[in-house]
């Protein structure tokens, strides 16, 4: 793979994971173990999941962490910090252990995708970019994941990177899209990086370039008569960008034998434009010719379009992707969940006047809970030295509405978090993009309810706990509240 | 400066800016010079006016824009490309002419506020670069302005990084920000990059870490009693956050002769909080005492809590600040508005369905005129080679209103667009971070309307033509339709 990003990325943190960092040092705290919970509230959209992605730059983030003579340097000029702790900082490396959801997987509100125990400073340090690279490709890859199923299968693909937050969001936000099931995208770094299909044909300066639409037609069919794409909409769809593309059919391409691939309209009414380019195409003979649509598309308007009979076989989606325009924040948090003292982790709870604030407390283990056809039903969350036997009926306690009798039945169940590092070693083999695309396609159709994956008031996925874990979360409450 | 960003960020561009050049350079085309200009349609939020934020990372896209050897060996493996084009890409470097408005320049819908003129492939390859920056850092910039205002004099903070759309999103996003007027940032290394004021004191796993609220606050205290900030909402910001504040202020600080500086609300009904905790920290001798607020502000939510009554000092904006949230895209395009035959630069014009939609055709000048009192009272575009006398009545046309007689009277204007580069030479000498934010400030104190600048409803700039500009604009349309 090419080597991109040879940047020292340490300090992209916010100044209080030091100023806290330094703290702890100063007191002698800093190799106490804490853990960590990342998690989220809400998935976007108002829909039934999310996608988890961003732990290949995760596991980067980390295994490059350093701070160089320039950055010691700078936060010497700050004159807040003590050269003990300034020397602790240069030869800092990360030292702890790192859980998460493999790269792809389908994740819900509120359940730990990915848990740190580490020492103290390792674990501060950390916070800021690993929240960033979560929120940043769950979100696309999420809304990806949206707008691919409103397309019903035609294809879709990433043209978002003028609109993109900067250079990262386009070549992140292009793998994020790809997780998330588009075909392609236009961003070429991110094909050659990540090996994403890339495509691309012509732009309006093309076609404005050339005397008149029919030259700027027949230069490109000429120097591309494999895959002639002709954008028809610089002058008017129906009068002349159609008429153009059918003379550049038979008159450029049929004598050399090839056929014309496909029209883009990329402004005006689509449905309408696409329903009379097919007739005027089909009429041509040009059955076989696609119908490419670009225009401030995402899953809303392509339900639409598709709802109207719009007669287009594939999507070039932007800016409303690579921002995630609707909903542009995913709002992953990172809570502290528990504290080792005497050889011990004590839970912590993060208490708030909104009850759907309050976290998870103490160490932890998530389960994907299956049914015998192996759809997923709930997530569990249960302490993290319990034993969870599904081979018979299984007592568990939906926080929702704790009074109710409720047992697992003939389910399975597979624990969602894998280790990623130990003691600050790598000790994860990192699946391919490809492999994660196809993970997320597999869980899509196999173990997710379709009802979860509808736009409007999907089901709810359970998260449920162990009897004993809601007692001791319970407890916990009581506790603070005294 | 840190030496931050080494990576060749040259393939940050859509394919077709190559399927495009590949195809100018079998034409033999490749050196007719055009033009294009970057232009946007709408301002941000409904707004009256945006910030032009992001020269100074085109700049250096373009200086170091060149295709390495793993760039040319993905090229050549997309199999579309012959081996003369590859050879012509590796040998490339931008040759081209490029003009801006200088960095942190108000501006407007519909004006040119970048123009290259260059060989064509030269224009075309920078194309998503340019538009990228400029859409990024203009979107947060104008967003920070927005928000600043809201504030009234207000200290401001980003504290977005972990919202942000990855890495350079946090980056650039604090560096757009600070143009636009925040007072400093948490992301250390826009700190140590640009020199941003960086601040951050604690999150609520410092609280949460320590066995209570008060022992978690004496650390605090005892490691920067120069710099105090609580943060008070862990547990309960009035029965718990506040009391335990004023207690280490007399109990911690005041003993080593310190005042505490301040206290944040991370959460909760802001405007409530904050007149309380006012009133309890005004009653404990605590006056000096700043209030901090944060969570999920924008310049609506800032703008309700002081009209609310909100006893707020400073403001620490996030992810709506970061992700420009409430519209976070910025439009700006790119459009081919000259092609040079026989020595003539030939307008071209993009027509639409959408007549807001049609483009400023061939090469031109914008001027900002002034009235007597220096307030900007239009903008102007006129052929690039007609002479502006504003020493005497000048005669405009105002494209909404073609039909009346205007004149300028004792007007001056200004050029808007300096030059960048010449012939792939940069000749322009960059302004320093602080000059480029203390022009924004200036020309929103000095030189714009507040009328423009009010958040409903705003005034909307002129955008003026020059008769000759608007009477070769109107044959070219006519001709056209023809």
């Amino acid at each position: 793979m090419k080597q991109f990003d040879k940047r020292n990325l340490t300090m992209v943190m916010d100044f209080y994971e030091l100023t806290m960092s330094n703290g702890y040092f100063r007191e002698q705290d800093r190799d106490t173990r804490v853990a960590f919970d990342v998690f989220y509230r809400k998935n976007p959209d108002g829909g039934g999941y999310s996608i988890f992605a961003g732990l290949e730059q995760i596991i980067e983030y980390i295994q490059d962490l350093h701070f160089d003579d320039d950055d010691i340097a700078y936060l010497r000029e700050q004159k807040i910090f003590e050269e003990d702790f300034l020397e602790y900082l240069r030869n800092f490396r990360f030292e702890g252990d790192l859980y998460a959801f493999p790269e792809g997987t389908i994740m819900y509100p509120n359940e730990p995708i990915l848990t740190i125990v580490a020492p103290l400073i390792d674990a501060q340090l950390v916070e800021t970019a690993v929240l960033l690279q979560v929120n940043h490709q769950s979100l696309v890859a999420t809304k990806a994941s949206r707008i691919v199923r409103a397309a019903q299968g035609r294809a879709v693909s990433d043209f978002g990177a003028r609109r993109a937050h900067n250079m990262d969001a386009a070549v992140y936000g292009a793998r994020a899209a790809y997780i998330g099931g588009v075909n392609g995208t236009a961003t070429v770094l991110s094909g050659e990086m990540f090996g994403i299909p890339v495509g691309g044909t012509m732009a309006h300066s093309w076609v404005m370039y050339y005397e008149d639409e029919y030259t700027a037609f027949k230069k490109y069919a000429e120097t591309y008569p494999d895959g002639t794409v002709l954008l028809i909409d610089t002058y008017d769809v129906l009068k002349s960008g159609v008429p153009n593309a059918i003379r550049i059919a038979k008159e450029v391409l049929e004598p050399m034998g090839k056929r014309l691939k496909g029209v883009r309209i990329d402004s005006g009414d689509l449905a309408y434009l696409s329903k009379k380019t097919r007739k005027m195409l089909d009429e041509a003979g040009l059955t076989d010719c696609q119908i490419v649509a670009s225009n401030s598309l995402d899953e809303y308007t392509i339900s639409s379009l598709i709802d109207q009979g719009g007669r287009i076989d594939s999507f070039g989606v932007g800016e409303r992707l690579i921002t995630s325009k609707s909903e542009p924040v995913f709002g992953a948090v990172y809570k502290i969940s528990a504290v080792k003292r005497d050889g011990v982790y004590q839970p912590r709870i993060k208490v708030s006047e909104n009850v759907e604030k309050i976290t998870n407390p103490g160490l932890k283990k998530v389960y994907r809970i299956y049914d015998e056809t192996g759809k997923a039903v709930a997530d569990l969350i249960g302490k993290y030295d319990e034993e969870i036997d599904l081979t018979k009926p299984f007592r568990y306690v939906d926080p929702v509405a704790p009074w109710r009798q409720r047992t697992f039945d003939n389910c399975t169940g597979k624990e969602l978090q894998v280790p990623i590092f130990k003691d600050g070693k790598l000790v994860y083999k990192q699946p391919s993009l490809e492999e994660i695309r196809a993970y997320v396609k597999e869980q899509m159709k196999e173990e997710m309810w379709p009802e979860e994956q509808r736009f409007e008031n999907p089901h709810v996925h359970y998260l449920d706990m162990t009897p004993d874990y809601y007692d001791m979360k319970m407890e916990l409450l009581y506790e603070v509240q005294k």
